[in-house]
């Protein structure tokens, strides 16, 4: 507790607001107690906060300050992306150690590729002191019609995006202190929001829609539960990262690919072409008095639950 | 690190979401990825985060979780005032320890009761262990022209709200373990966002707004450098809050008033009439080549610099 302390993007942004400047367009508007974004006219606001602590999200041993930026500000942009909306900006809120200020930088810059790579640049934020180092990053979306988790209604068909475990097989890799398989730690380090496939799911059609963040299982549970339907998924159809078991990639989180039901068959080939991304069937949603994801493996029906949660209580 | 982790308003926030929803009418619309806002056409979306960090912000023998949720709130909250824009919702980020999920319910609760106070709401938010107590709070708004702090312009006056000091006396008096005085705990805990005094100053033409946040003598240098003029103010004419000594109300932060700059003379009566809050000239704007404020005490003239910042390097 250093005496006197600020709260606000006022002159404690200034530092952020330097960075920022000398990434040329990545940063804009920034410079006022708030930023200032036009939505453009019939579309809705879509908004969307998300944190990475140290310890918890992430370990400074295995990314660089640039990855824990990148990686933080495109998982709250995937968010953005499960509602099949077009980000507007993004606003950080730093907190740091005063012996990670020669970082701020890298991690600053990490924040703006990310949202650049995502077609959209930081736009304000907050910097504060803190023993512990957390990125607090808030994104800005538009859509004329946003994609929920409750529209997945009887008969339609479920996708999901490119493969699953990467991002898992990675983390556990690097969780046993040794060097991830090829491409597993890209995955994990820097994941990429799907927001154009998103906008070519809503466009066609989608009725519900999810990131996979905290792992395939519990994810589509919220789709069931918010629709009031049944999932029921194939587990030999789902795409696995090369590498990664069945088992870890159901319950690996912070893939960041994206799951979404749709009422008629999606034109897979068109997606790949556009994307080099593949988008698979995995299942199809039934009607149910008792929703559910009902997982079905060499034609058992297993009734799989739950997901990672910080808390148990 | 617990292992696997999640990030994004999903499965975590069901427990936010639990409590919002036993506060009624202050939480709406969670439920998703995102939440989704209609901006009023004509409008400007006008968005800012910021951080309170126990140990940084706050300690909590000082205040109950209530009044830590309250204060982050009310102080995110005040950022959207000083730009004379209405809220339209708050996003909540909040990351503490496992030990402290007891009394989560009070923090959400002081949240969600400032928002109310300003008559908004939560209407999303993400929840994350972290080893340091910390409330991310994004506040989202609109207005159709946003007051800005590079409008004061030469000849413009100088205006400030209530009174100056009240929340360094508190501050003073817990820091030293001592009981604050009448009020000066109430200003320190429950500061009350200017928003509708923001919107009647807008309505009057106010050029150019901030909030204290940071000490007047810092926050007024914000306006005087986007602006680029000098901004004189007589020490004397500053209201003080009770029992604070000049100096002690000049380097007060976390004060949420007002300042504002205006073209013509501002009908204070009306205002005090409206709000029950005094509204002061306390100087004037000139035009400068070199931009910066200049307080002036019993004639003399003392250009005074530097406020807060939680580095220094």
């Amino acid at each position: 507790m250093s005496g006197h302390t600020t709260l606000g993007p006022g002159g404690e942004f200034d530092r952020i607001r330097r960075i920022l400047s000398s990434l040329g367009a990545n940063a804009r508007g920034i410079g006022d107690d708030a930023a200032l974004v036009d939505i453009p006219v019939g579309h809705k606001l879509v908004a969307s906060t998300d944190s990475s602590v140290e310890g918890v999200h992430f370990r400074r041993d295995w990314m660089t300050f640039e990855e824990i930026g990148y990686r933080a500000t495109a998982a709250a942009l995937s968010d953005i992306a499960a509602m099949g909306a077009a980000p507007l900006g993004v606003l950080l809120a730093i907190a740091l150690p005063e012996s990670d200020l020669d970082s701020l930088d890298s991690l600053v810059r990490g924040c703006g590729e990310a949202a650049k790579v995502s077609g959209t640049a930081v736009i304000g934020g907050d910097l504060s002191g803190s023993p512990t180092l957390t990125i607090g990053v808030t994104v800005l979306g538009s859509a004329v019609r946003p994609i929920s988790r409750n529209g997945a209604a009887a008969g339609d068909r479920i996708y999901m995006t490119g493969k699953l475990g990467g991002s898992g097989l990675g983390l556990a890799a690097m969780q046993r202190g040794e060097a991830p398989p090829a491409g597993a730690r890209e995955k994990f380090v820097r994941p990429i929001p799907r927001i154009p496939e998103a906008a070519w799911l809503a466009d066609r059609g989608a009725t519900a829609c999810i990131d996979i963040s905290d792992g395939i299982v519990g994810d589509l549970g919220h789709i069931a539960l918010a629709s009031g339907v049944n999932l029921l998924v194939d587990i030999e159809r789902i795409p696995l990262f090369p590498g990664a078991a069945s088992d870890t990639a159901l319950s690996s989180g912070e893939e960041y690919e994206l799951c979404v039901t749709a009422p008629q068959d999606l034109d897979v080939e068109g997606f790949r072409s556009a994307f080099s991304l593949q988008l698979t069937l995995i299942g199809y949603v039934e009607s149910s008095t008792s929703p559910g994801v009902i997982f079905r493996k060499s034609g058992a029906q297993v009734r799989a639950s739950g997901s990672f949660t910080h808390f148990t209580k």
